[in-house]
């Protein structure tokens, strides 16, 4: 299968990998803005080739839009009116909402909605480009699918064979409920550890005192903080309401718990550890299928 | 060396297999309240005997607290005016000034301060018990000394010598100043990973919705989520001046980046995360050094 990614970053990259080595894809054609990620994804051997979007979505069977989700809704409803009719695209944006929204009635684009298959790989690092690719990224994973009613069965199909060859886990949600969950399970753990670092850079001014201080807890805290801020600030902006909502029901839980500390009321402190060791479960669950 | 273990948990059981490996420790005995613990400490080959705490003392050169540390200030005062001349005592718990204030002067204990060295491994896991036991968990970590100038040469050489052989790194400081930092560096992590886990409990009351949208971004950010609530209530009551003033500030910059989502003012958004990515000098720094 001719295929097209657009935006060689890690999961463009990671994807490519995947794909090559299941013989998915047989011809990979990579776009992206950056000439120094393009030159880096040629010499990583991740595509065949670079083009430039228009001409490589003519030649593809399938295009995989692996962009920042500013960059998606900026790009989809143009690209969408360039492919033929044999051709699926799907997007890997940590939204939905705004994505599938972009595909407004009364344009061009609009006609080839059925193409359009949206779509969100939930897996990832905090590393950025082309170099951070990985093989296996997406094993055991969810895929997320969005809509899929607004979808052609054959591009649906083209698209759920894709995660299956990423040997992902597929679910099925529409785009509203896609947003609202992301926001709590995979948005607001990201702002909990940019702003975690920052607190503890505010008040440890020297560097090293962090260092010598910061065990393996620490570190796995704040490992998201090292996030792209290019890739999440448009994220937040797009699914602004809910990682608001999100925002604030973490703070008012955060004053509850400093609440039992001032109070010295340590049952309650205590109380509320224990249900969030609760969490245990749902770790155990992901460990026993992912890995 | 004959060396008392008074706390079978993650971390006596993990000192007990350095120290063994290592030679440094000839005859090991293990003291916990819980006689569970005790059978499984004596099944992993953790310890060589069980004993209970005034007896063990008596036969040890070198007598290692690892208990909450609630208990630490309950037993440290008794268990000093039980010990020889030639005994040293330390501890690891996680706050520092309220146990080196329990050798209080006029007591029988506070003679034998000088015998104490007030101390930290900065190491760990989420998990507790003795089946939680890990070889090398302490390699390239940080071991803080406090107050060393309140400990006799011969007491402060054998404990640095204990945290050599660990092959940790020293870093000596006052227990105020460890308190505070620890507030920030450790503390401070583990709440707002307590609290993110009952955030998204108590939003996702499905927890398959939970387990089918963590990526691997959520699962670190909530990892010390299910640490031991018995182990971390004493802490934060200890230290609870300098929790709540971590907490305070952490919470100030929570509302100041949903501030910045509220008003649309994603430039600021993407300027906190910009500040939050140089954190990587922190953990590069880290793994330089620690692997």
């Amino acid at each position: 299968m001719n295929i097209s990614i657009i935006g060689l970053g890690l999961i463009g990259g990671s994807i490519a990998l995947d794909l090559r080595e299941s013989g998915f894809a047989t011809n990979l054609i990579g776009v992206d803005q950056n000439h120094e990620h393009c030159q880096q994804a040629l010499k990583l051997g991740l595509v065949d080739h670079i083009s430039v979007w228009p001409q490589a979505v003519k030649e593809s069977d399938l295009v995989i839009l692996a962009i920042p989700v500013n960059a998606i809704v900026h790009l989809l409803p143009e690209l969408m009116s360039h492919i033929g009719d044999r051709t699926t695209v799907t997007d890997m944006g940590s939204t939905k909402a705004q994505i599938t929204a972009c595909l407004i009635p009364s344009t061009r684009a609009h006609s080839r909605r059925g193409q359009f298959v949206a779509s969100h790989p939930m897996a990832g690092t905090e590393h950025s480009g082309p170099t951070a690719a990985l093989r296996g990224l997406f094993v055991g994973r969810t895929a997320v699918i969005c809509d899929q009613h607004d979808s052609h069965p054959r591009d649906l199909k083209r698209i759920e064979e894709l995660y299956q060859v990423l040997k992902m886990r597929l679910v099925y949600m529409s785009s509203q409920e896609h947003d609202l969950h992301a926001a709590y399970v995979s948005h607001l753990s990201h702002i909990s550890s940019f702003v975690l670092a920052n607190t503890v850079l505010g008040l440890e001014k020297n560097v090293g005192t962090i260092f010598d201080l910061a065990g393996g807890g620490f570190e796995s805290t704040v490992r998201l903080a090292k996030s792209s801020p290019e890739m999440w600030a448009p994220i937040f902006e797009q699914n602004r309401e809910h990682v608001v909502e999100a925002l604030s029901a973490y703070i008012d839980e955060l004053e509850a718990f400093r609440e039992s500390l001032v109070s010295k009321d340590f049952a309650q402190t205590k109380s509320f550890m224990q249900e969030a060791n609760h969490i245990r479960r749902v770790l155990e669950k992901m460990h026993g299928v992912a890995k």
